[in-house]
């Protein structure tokens, strides 16, 4: 039986598979931080609209969101993007052997820094 | 206005937002193809769910199917996959500085090399 336990990842790749969401996540990749207000600017739905988005995002771990008196500041958590790219990592292989002949070389030119320095850091 | 036209990419994150479509790429990923009877086999659910699942991955353009004779092979189609690793490249920044340094390193010891060969090859 294939264990296909992982609802966390669901959650994050779920989030991802909307371009609203993606686009919010892009624009707190640029900046620190944002006020839902300045997030919902540049979309063509409403204020309500945006925040469901925000609450599946936050549901994913995408963000998190602070309260400052009435200001609520949105910024991005960029974690479990990490886990959505490692679970890509394995593809990687199938448009990008260059990868792997990077790291083979720099190994390489570590071991042979290592013989002709005789040992040294 | 935010350009957040990008279907294309909704789909495949959508199609890997599920446990066992990720599942069937895994196993994808190792076989080079696979029939449907053999592909549904480490599942705890029917057929006709995994044939779903597979016209999800379909229609993300995750998989190929070709029939021959009563056998359709499945197959993984990596190029979405690409496309889905690339939107998560540009954040790749906030958890891997060391992808940064090992391309500098590589660079670096590339140049000691020319350096101390005179041109050579």
């Amino acid at each position: 039986m294939v264990n296909y336990q992982s609802s966390d990842l669901d959650r994050v790749f779920q989030a991802l598979g909307d371009p609203t969401r993606r686009a919010i996540l892009s624009r707190l990749e640029q900046e620190d931080r944002l006020s839902v207000s300045a997030l919902a600017e540049p979309f063509a739905i409403k204020l309500p609209a945006v925040m469901k988005h925000l609450d599946v995002l936050g549901d994913a771990g995408l963000i998190t969101r602070a309260k400052t008196g009435r200001v609520v500041e949105v910024r991005l958590a960029p974690d479990p993007l990490r886990e959505a790219n490692d679970w890509l990592a394995r593809y990687q292989r199938f448009w990008s052997p260059a990868l792997d002949r990077l790291a083979a070389y720099a190994e390489a030119r570590e071991a042979d820094t290592r013989k002709t320095e005789g040992g040294e850091p």
